[in-house]
């Protein structure tokens, strides 16, 4: 990819609260246009993990938890910070642990995925956890949350349903499919 | 699904730049626990659009994009904002035409997806569009937009290509192949 990247000429942080970090740039592009964009920076944050529990070759472990942002419940996958010191693969099985009650004997990273990359520096690994045992751990939640099985051969009908909006668990499970029907074609099983 | 939804017992704008509105809202939930969280509202925002363009059975055109979040171009779908009294299905026409160039004669919502929804109340409309005619109408983007075709069937290639991360993207390409393949078998073409 040959297009000369922007440059930034500066870069300030506008506002800042608990939990977010709001920054201005003032940008030129090589077309010679200036433009201020605001985007929402990570801020201390050591990433995200979004986790893809396989009970079995083609049962899912969806969450049903609370959206804040939509204030409604989101039926996805279950995700969360990855803490200092914590590697992705460690923090998709201590999620894992906290929030669905499995720990996972083979965890690996699929693709990393960003939200909204024109105005958000966030991204989160997605994560297929395999092999599962029952180990849970205490976590952070407000509230238990329900667990529900899921085929993974039937994200259509997860669609239909109306619960499930986040793109993040919809690019994951479908990406999660594509990689194990790729895996059943390069090694066959009996 | 019978869970209570939690309480907002209070609200309140804790920031507010040109773009972005940072609230604080006191909850609780069914449990008892209470939590501050914090979110982004979408402020005056009519909605957006995530547009599927469709050349032909197989071609999806891909636009290549500066995105600030991550400060690096995107391969991916057109996108924008719905315009005050617009509805999603001309929204998508419009900037398919703006950052494309071409319009659609057949527009259909496929679904309708969040980025963050623990922390973002912004919703993304996928729309796919088919039956295309050139048409160039001049946007508001600093540079023009460099446009790829791509296989649907080759979402794999995209994945290893490193140059597409966008979870919404990633799902409305996957949500298209699924839906064309419905349709193909719903209504079999000699």
């Amino acid at each position: 990819m040959s297009r000369k990247m922007p440059i930034i000429h500066s870069k300030a942080v506008i506002a800042e609260t608990r939990q977010f970090r709001i920054e201005a740039l003032q940008l030129e592009f090589s077309s010679g246009q200036q433009r201020r964009y605001e985007r929402l920076a990570r801020g201390g944050s050591h990433g995200a993990v979004l986790v893809v529990p396989m009970l079995d070759h083609q049962t899912v472990l969806l969450v049903r938890e609370y959206a804040a942002g939509l204030h409604r419940y989101e039926l996805g996958l279950p995700k969360g910070k990855i803490d200092p010191g914590e590697d992705n693969l460690s923090a998709a099985n201590r999620e894992l642990k906290e929030e669905v009650g499995y720990g996972a004997r083979r965890l690996r990273h699929l693709h990393t995925v960003s939200m909204a990359p024109a105005y958000l520096e966030h991204t989160i690994d997605i994560i297929l956890a395999e092999q599962l045992y029952p180990e849970k751990l205490a976590g952070d939640e407000p509230e238990e949350l329900e667990v529900v099985p899921w085929s993974i051969h039937e994200i259509d009908r997860l669609m239909r349903c109306g619960e499930c909006s986040e793109a993040r668990s919809i690019a994951a499970l479908y990406l999660t499919a594509a990689h194990l029907r790729d895996r059943l074609i390069d090694q066959p099983r009996p």
